[in-house]
């Protein structure tokens, strides 16, 4: 039986990965959850997974949570509650804080655990050479929790040797087909409207703005050493087929599965078993894959992110910072869509160009970045 | 490098398996030539390639061609001499002689080559597991020449121990869309014009009948030791995935590439090196990749393969057999279509069921079915 830790467990993915577990209780414990703030359904999480170990990072919500826990459970609260929770032992932590947050507590458990089911990005896009230094130092393997990159991790168990260029496939979010104008008057909800995927918030617009795929490729440079030259995206309306690997011959790998985001983690959580869990792609109806090129004029944001990756400087940490911000305004309905391409774009063209020689370089960065954009945006 | 013999070199196969040699000259060595009795085809090979060994099967061919030879060139002639030329050393012997009399030639070359190259199915549906266990007391690889079975040997190096099914696709043939009461007068013609691929006669008639399926999947059930409930056909008209392979956790993985018979001819010959040679699937246009489930009232002639397949008697021998004698009348205007269906589902009816115990009871039942066949027909 697996000990799992969940970090942000209230969230979509944590969600996810908690019925991934149910649906194998005899094959692992949930050890210890943890959320941002969100104790209502953490409570419940608790009463039904009764974990040894809470963590709580907002110390106010802690402190309810805390009349409401039996003795038994041992409550960590606030970051210094974070680190300490992020130092248990165990087989498999699930890292589902999303943003920058979870880095520090994704460095700390590679110490600790056997295997690191990542769910989240930006700690790759920001930090990746740390992090997969670290993970090689403490012998803690990484799955990815993403569909596009746990196929490829998956296609390039094949053959590593000869790939000569991988595609990640992207819906193209729920803007494809409108035309650059209307961008401007796209509400919250529009864009929240994923086609295929049920994801968090940010992740939904950033979807919108492509600029998760192009995180994604950050993340297939680092998982896989892949150049960004050899890294393409097509646009894959169904989101079946979530990455192709093309071979030194021409031969085509892809590997498939419904969008349910339940499927990356079980994998995650299971490999090398593949239990049956998900339902199935079914061949006894008429199915469809289709392949458009990447309309060229749209998607600004997605080329500043590459041309980012390709610099392999600072500009990754402060555009994601940049993003967070900005994806945040948009949610609550301060900022209008287009304005997240246009500070991303200016702060692309103005920052200070730097090496990243350390962990305390993202974070000085990230923090450079946050003020920056909340300058910009209050103009 | 490697010296390649190849079997069957004026056929369709064969040809596409030179055109593979003079993309890559330096890799390889043509050590001889075999063809039936097509000289014409062979002699510009012969002046081509320049091989130290011919064989012409047809007594009278090699006659003919004997006096254009140069004193340098072993020539053999006839069936005693295609046995000699199956025991030359090689590092690649490409096994395309269409029919069962590849048979023969097939089980001697696996004592003298390193790799077969086995485009000739028949071998394999009458006696695939003799011709398998003679492969592993030699030694010898078999790479299958056939973009199926190829895509699905590659696929399965992927992990082999957690397959749950695999799907064969079909482009349908030339006659998907017909309805049934067309059928009996589609000519040699209509049946010849498939759709994706540019393929012998016997095969392409294969395939419009869907017998050709049938076999693939019983070449899929030797090589790869699955269950005939787990290998499912699929219609995919576009030709570009050739096999799919569902893991335990209903993860699909694919192998695609353009139809083009040389690739799979490339792959056997090259691996595991994967040289760019051929042209690669374009992702920079519009692709579409449909799947539609078979027909289930259409095509009886595969469910007659896949009964037989299952019975692992005498019947595939005696079906192979039938249906190389039927769609010979047919491709010479002697029968109609339908009576390849109607010959071939009438010797299932009759044939005495019997066990094959040795490769002479495979020709027994081989030659026993062919007089059957003949007598039907003649009726």
């Amino acid at each position: 039986m697996k000990k799992v830790l969940i970090f942000g467990s209230t969230g979509s993915v944590g969600k996810n990965a908690l019925d991934v577990i149910r649906k194998a209780k005899k094959d692992f414990r949930v050890l210890g959850l943890c959320a941002y703030r969100d104790i209502k359904t953490l409570y419940r999480q608790i009463k039904e997974f009764s974990p040894s170990y809470v963590c709580v990072r907002d110390e106010k919500a802690a402190m309810e949570l805390k009349k409401e826990l039996n003795r038994g459970v041992k409550l960590f609260k606030g970051e210094e509650g974070l680190k300490e929770f992020s130092c248990i032992s165990c087989d498999i932590s699930l890292m589902a804080i999303t943003g920058i947050s979870c880095l520090k507590p994704l460095l700390l458990s590679l110490k600790y655990t056997q295997r690191v089911a990542l769910a989240n990005k930006e700690s790759i896009v920001t930090a990746g050479s740390f992090v997969l230094r670290a993970a090689a130092r403490s012998r803690t393997e990484i799955f990815p929790v993403d569909s596009e990159i746990s196929a490829l991790s998956q296609l390039l168990k094949i053959n590593k040797a000869v790939v000569n260029k991988v595609y990640l496939t992207a819906s193209g979010g729920p803007l494809l087909n409108h035309r650059k104008k209307e961008l401007a008057k796209v509400g919250v909800k529009e864009v929240l409207s994923h086609p295929t995927w049920k994801m968090g918030k940010r992740i939904t617009v950033d979807s919108a703005t492509l600029v998760n795929k192009g995180f994604e490729a950050v993340e297939a440079h680092y998982f896989f050493n892949l150049s960004y030259k050899d890294i393409d995206i097509v646009i894959h309306k169904e989101s079946a087929i979530h990455a192709l690997v093309e071979l030194g011959d021409h031969t085509l790998f892809a590997c498939a599965y419904l969008p349910d985001m339940r499927m990356p983690i079980a994998f995650a959580f299971h490999y090398p078993k593949r239990p049956s869990l998900f339902k199935r792609i079914d061949f006894g109806k008429k199915l469809s894959f289709t392949f458009t090129p990447l309309p060229n004029k749209f998607f600004p944001l997605l080329k500043v992110i590459l041309e980012a990756g390709k610099r392999g400087d600072n500009s990754l940490a402060i555009l994601n910072a940049c993003d967070e911000i900005a994806v945040g305004h948009f949610l609550k309905g301060k900022i209008e869509f287009t304005q997240i391409i246009k500070v991303m774009e200016y702060i692309f063209q103005h920052y200070p160009k730097s090496k990243i020689k350390s962990i305390e370089d993202v974070f000085f960065w990230d923090n450079w970045a946050r003020i920056k954009t909340e300058e910009y945006l209050k103009k």
